[in-house]
């Protein structure tokens, strides 16, 4: 309680996905959500929103499954870079330093205790445009492009867990995470938990993997700002066959106005119409959900989620299998 | 370069501002702007957005001319306040503890080096709706009002300065406030800045007073999340007869989605579409606009700004006495 | 082919619904959708949408059952009438004249061949704000209330019926309705058809009653033009225990952006975002729907309709019962 | 009084204008405007919006100076066609027939009293898309593009006039338009006036050239239906070097949400964010905006237009010659 909050880790930097079908997964993001290709190598793909400030916030991974490949988080500064990885050798979860990749100099991996793999870094490249996207709004790295409907920056991560308590304890205990709002079950499990470095309400979520699995992901999320947006890229998801799963509408839990749909290569994203409200109150109490007042909070109003909401995820297990 | 930067300051806590209209000043907020009144005390009434936790955010105080009462910052824990208090009482600029208010506990009282009262505080009382309030959308204190085009919750405080560099200096080193934007003129000086302790662009700017006044307000910013609100609005004012300054537009600094009116006490108030970008990089570089880049700066597109947006503040200045 | 279009009935004038809960119903339409009360008589209130220019467009009349109490048209011009009445007599359909009611003259009453009561008129009465409600905006007859999320004018209204073929030609043939877009099932029956008098894609529509009814109405429309009073409206049904049974989402008939609602007194209510497109080709070709390729048309994206939603109108039949 | 309204001509079925910069026009249109083009022949290309049905709604022919080519109008039927073109040939303004142009048949050709060219008819060829641009969404002739912000159709024309009331009347006695607003000037002149065959408030406006020119163009406007996309298109003309004159904001006149902007080859053309209101009154009596009213007619919130507004035209004429 005198204990002081936690402000080592600063946002989140980059995710990578992984895809069966590289060139519909680009496709996807290049031509419908707007993204701009920084680079390639190997068998990867870095993009970044037209709003994002480093060399990449998506690396798009070629693999046999779709999936999370991993989720690197910038720290506030170095001496933090020094002390959450310190705090994550001795929670077990630590793993080892790279070099680091494109785009960023050495970086601490570990994993979640569901498996997650996920990393810490400091040092970043900034994005430079060429002079021929170069804009007068100087907070711009560079021009909006004119395909698709453009996202602005990448948003947040929910990952399916096997433990929902064990994997957020775990992120506010090393990290400095803090708990925004959580569903609990009436048995008194949590089946889902919303958490921030930042006023967001998340830059990740954990929620149950009723199919049992480890280390899956749910979704990646990227930001519009804008509700109209939403209804624009239905317009085109819909005419370009690519599977709306819900929305849009309006979620309960963050109040964000959402979209889900599934990328060519399997793997769910969603998109932020806006990001609902900000939590600036420094000793904010988590909002809890009660299983009986779930509805409301998954859905506040809109088009409602399926059934295979809370089962699907990436790698895909099939339901009949478990 | 490798100091760490200040945590202490976690965000605008409440404004307040004086009217000499007090009756058609609170007919603005509370049937426009559909804000709610928690209570009343002497010559003030204590007013907060329905999104906003607190007992209050905007206290309305009457007065004999229009213009700013204080700014209250709630800290980030009770230790960052004595921290902070210690840096202010050094810089001399600190002044005195108070007792405290309706909706807050122990104050520290300082003046900006131009002169603006300010208040540190971190034991704050939370808003408790009454039962005919109660909403299921667990993160909003009441339901939404049905008056007016209600605004969401405050956003930010804009100061005219004497001196802009000096008091942006102060409050950077004293409480940690980060540059996120300024307006740099040809001669060197600084005509604008904007400052944040969060993601958000600004809860604090400061402008050049071109009318060589010290302490004035510029104005107090609430939020919508919605461009569509402003429009909304815009069609309530003009019916009205309450005098819309600008907007609706876009500025370049913050990107914000903006509207400038003049409440009938005569305090200009901005209403926010949207909040424009977030900055969570940490080694956030300043965005300096050039005096001749800076009309993109000020409006990217939309409505341009009046000669009196640069010289009208509160308490006013008439430009012929100067 | 070579015949030429009927031009003699103009628009949608006003609706009568029947209501079991007055007090509650007439809360929905003044304190949620800010409709305008012009006068009370017997156990009638007349209402208007706040950019209605006539007395009234929804006259809400107490009974002991909800449902449709008739649909009046206005028509192009007195001779208009005159000819349309008289092909109304010649159908067989038209029963007597009116001598008016509150603000209209004479009306000729008629009937659908299911059995919906309708009327045809020229005279009508305008609306006259009182002092404190003009506006500068001339073409607006009041300015903006502040209540609720106010409503624009009256747009559609959707009726089910036994038969939709015979309806639909009844009205094509003795009204001069054009038909826009219709539901062709496997069997070749048609299941929904939409018609208009007007570049609107309908201000009637007919869709089957698959529980056997007759005359019974599914729901009447008003128009926001704006989808951001979509979201913000659900937002005040949600927060108010009102029901809402499908939506925000776009139809691909018609391409409007729809929400659905039920108000207290059991009539569902329909509002509009937008309107969709509009339809000023002379010679437009019926969109036709297939059975099989429904599910777009019924929602282009969005908020799915639920199964009741082909079944339950007012009066209301229990399925059980038929 | 007792004259029956004129429903001969149903809408505007293409414009044509000139570009001594084709390459920058088409850029302009096809790439930030997303239009489609149809084919090219001579000096002509023919475009349309994705909602457009026709063959083409802009024809852009390259030309030493910009400005109209002509405007075409489509009849309610071939006997309606038949009826105005003897209502033409009588008034001394009609010219001759054509056999037509790509996308329609014989078209009669005619002047306004100022010398705008203009064509009445009624065979028109469909616009048939290719098969990887159908779309499921049987209302809309192909898919959304996926370039820049698409427009969705041809909206209106607004034309300079050196005697408004001249051309106004014109095209009410020999064409049935109807007068919805109109600006009447304290001397009695009339100084602008919108005109429809729909309920739209205008497909036709004439404005008075206040610089003495004859058949001159003030700007032909599309439409998107949705405000967002006026941000949107700003944020991209911005930029891109396109400059914006005025808007986003609001029309008293029409209620209209506009943008006006300069086409590279020279011509203003507006975008409408929505339509404004629609008019279904039969009797409907013409708003008057009064000289000392006229502010909030032309602006009813937003961006105020500049000087220009009310002298530049296509082609291009300097007040300092006049």
């Amino acid at each position: 309680m005198t204990k002081e909050p936690i402000f080592d880790v600063a946002q989140i930097a980059h995710v990578e996905i992984f895809t069966p079908k590289p060139d519909e997964t680009l496709w996807f993001f290049k031509e419908l959500l707007g993204m701009e290709e920084t680079t390639r190598e190997g068998q990867s793909v870095y993009l970044r929103a037209y709003e994002d400030f480093y060399h990449h916030t998506l690396k798009v991974t070629e693999a046999k499954e779709p999936g999370i490949g991993h989720v690197a988080w910038r720290t506030s500064s170095k001496p933090a870079l020094e002390r959450r990885v310190q705090a994550l050798e001795s929670s077990g979860y630590g793993k080892k330093w790279i070099d680091g990749d494109l785009g960023h100099g050495p970086a601490f991996q570990f994993e979640t205790p569901d498996g997650h793999k996920m990393e810490l870094l400091w040092d970043v490249e900034y994005y430079k445009a060429p002079e021929h996207k170069w804009t007068k709004l100087l907070s711009r790295p560079q021009k909006r492009p004119l395909r698709g409907v453009p996202v602005r920056r990448l948003d947040h991560v929910n990952l399916l867990a096997s433990d929902v308590t064990t994997n957020k304890n775990f992120l506010m205990n090393q990290l400095g995470f803090r708990l925004r709002e959580h569903i609990v079950m009436n048995d008194g499990s949590e089946a889902g938990a919303w958490m921030s470095v930042s006023p967001l309400v998340h830059e990740l979520a954990f929620m149950s993997d009723s199919l049992g699995g480890r280390g899956r992901l749910h979704h990646v999320c990227f930001w519009y700002g804008y509700p109209q947006h939403l209804s624009d890229i239905s317009d085109i998801f819909t005419e370009n066959e690519i599977e709306i799963e819900a929305g849009p509408g309006k979620h309960g839990v963050s109040q964000a106005n959402f979209l889900y749909v599934l990328e060519p290569g399997g793997n769910r994203i969603e998109l932020f119409g806006d990001a609902g409200y900000l939590i600036f109150d420094p000793e904010w109490k988590p909002i809890t959900w009660k299983e009986d007042e779930l509805d409301k909070g998954i859905i506040w109003y809109g088009s409602p989620l399926p059934a295979e909401f809370f089962m699907y995820g990436t790698p895909i297990i099939e339901p009949a299998k478990v």
